[in-house]
């Protein structure tokens, strides 16, 4: 009896978080985990298990997740990709799947993430952004929030911006770039991008929460870097709310892919 | 005793119709009309008739809604924003309030009126699209829709994308333009946009449904055009669904404003 097959297979996946408890499964109620799992498990006759490049919380965005899981099944990638495009529910879609190196690894292959961060800064609220946006209706010091970018670049403790409760074993890490400009094609939709090796949980939204406090005039740039420098969590303001997140992109190192469907590469 | 004062209000509302039954009141369950009405009954006192420029079907989005009603209150303006929106859902929002001409009335005053329609038109979903868009999953031929659309120009008799089975004076409509284009801000999103004096009910929906039959290689342009002369709603094509749809614009002729709350002109 020959050994079975084992094909690694990255799956490339775009949700709306709006519904679900976050992507990591948990008994309290649906995640994305969750239901991938189900769904891949009835596929592919196995029970299956995913590994993703990190969490999200419950009821963050994403429109690039990246996961990966081991099958025996000689399936072909059409067949699992046409499965998941029928039963998956509409809020979450795989819009790639690749059968790739053996050793690919969702979160120790990332070389770097994008998370986008949505403020709907107007006097009135937009139905139609709603649920993809935080509403802010007073009036922020944009230029104010924009100075203390610089100070989150570059590799540093961000112990004072990660979830509080948390234990980790280290607080610093890598932010290559960050950036906060007024959309192009909403009107009032403030967007802040962030670039970075890697990122702890709560983290970017612990970051806009105080960048926030600074817009509103209720922290200095000053009491923003002694914030970031007492890499205590309990001196910084609160998170900014889950719906205005979005993990948008996940640069991986090159690795050998074996098979792709679709074909040519997706982009949403 | 002095006759009470009678002041003319007029609202402008931007709704998610996601989870409502269109506009217009009915029994069956939530309205944008209903959660107005009884809303601003409880503000002001009295019970509350609002009139709008025109219904929106069952799950059609509206930027810019606008109905009017009569009061009796002598609440500033300020003080009936601030309880809508403090006492309204999320997915509904007034986003301005006048008191203008009392002779003022939403639809017989609108001088045009702005559709938009989504249609995502890609291979696979995007989860983060999809209230506010219909999914076309195969390939499109976007220059033979747009060459339909100079025949919809002018004023002509729209019987074939009235709604079926209902009764109506005339079907003549005018159209002053109409556009199919890639949008700017979002991959594979095709916008059509349309602006006419006025639309019946389902027509921007049946217009659509229509273009997309083109759009599939299933409909010929000299096909179309029978179609619109047919006169004949049994002879074109379903509607398109309605979340692609979202009322943008109103145009009114010249009114005299008493009064606004914001005191400045919103703009969403």
């Amino acid at each position: 009896m020959s050994e079975p097959l084992v094909r690694n297979i990255r799956l490339f996946i775009a949700y709306d978080g709006t519904n679900y408890l976050g992507f990591q499964i948990q008994p309290k109620g649906p995640t994305i985990q969750g239901i991938l799992q189900d769904i891949l498990s009835q596929v592919l006759g196995h029970k299956v298990k995913i590994r993703s490049a990190g969490r999200t919380d419950a009821g963050v965005h994403a429109l690039c997740q990246v996961a990966h899981f081991l099958t025996t099944s000689d399936k072909p990638l059409e067949v699992i990709f046409r499965a998941l495009s029928g039963l998956l529910p509409r809020d979450i879609s795989v819009w790639q799947i690749e059968e790739v190196d053996f050793k690919f690894h969702p979160q120790r292959d990332a070389l770097k993430k994008t998370y986008q961060y949505n403020i709907y800064n107007y006097f009135v609220r937009n139905p139609l952004l709603r649920l993809y946006s935080y509403w802010v209706p007073e009036p922020l010091n944009i230029s104010a929030m924009q100075a203390c970018l610089p100070e989150i670049i570059g590799t540093k403790d961000f112990a004072s911006f990660r979830k509080s409760g948390t234990d980790i074993k280290t607080t610093v890490r890598t932010i290559y770039s960050a950036e906060l400009k007024w959309s192009d094609t909403f009107n009032h939709l403030l967007v802040f991008e962030i670039t970075g090796q890697g990122f702890m949980r709560y983290m970017v939204r612990n970051l806009v929460g105080a960048l926030l406090e600074v817009g509103r005039g209720k922290m200095s740039l000053e009491e923003f870097k002694e914030v970031l420098e007492a890499k205590d969590r309990r001196v910084a303001p609160p998170p900014a709310p889950p719906q205005g997140l979005i993990l948008k992109h996940i640069e991986y190192k090159e690795i050998k892919i074996i098979d792709r469907y679709p074909p040519y590469q997706v982009q949403l």
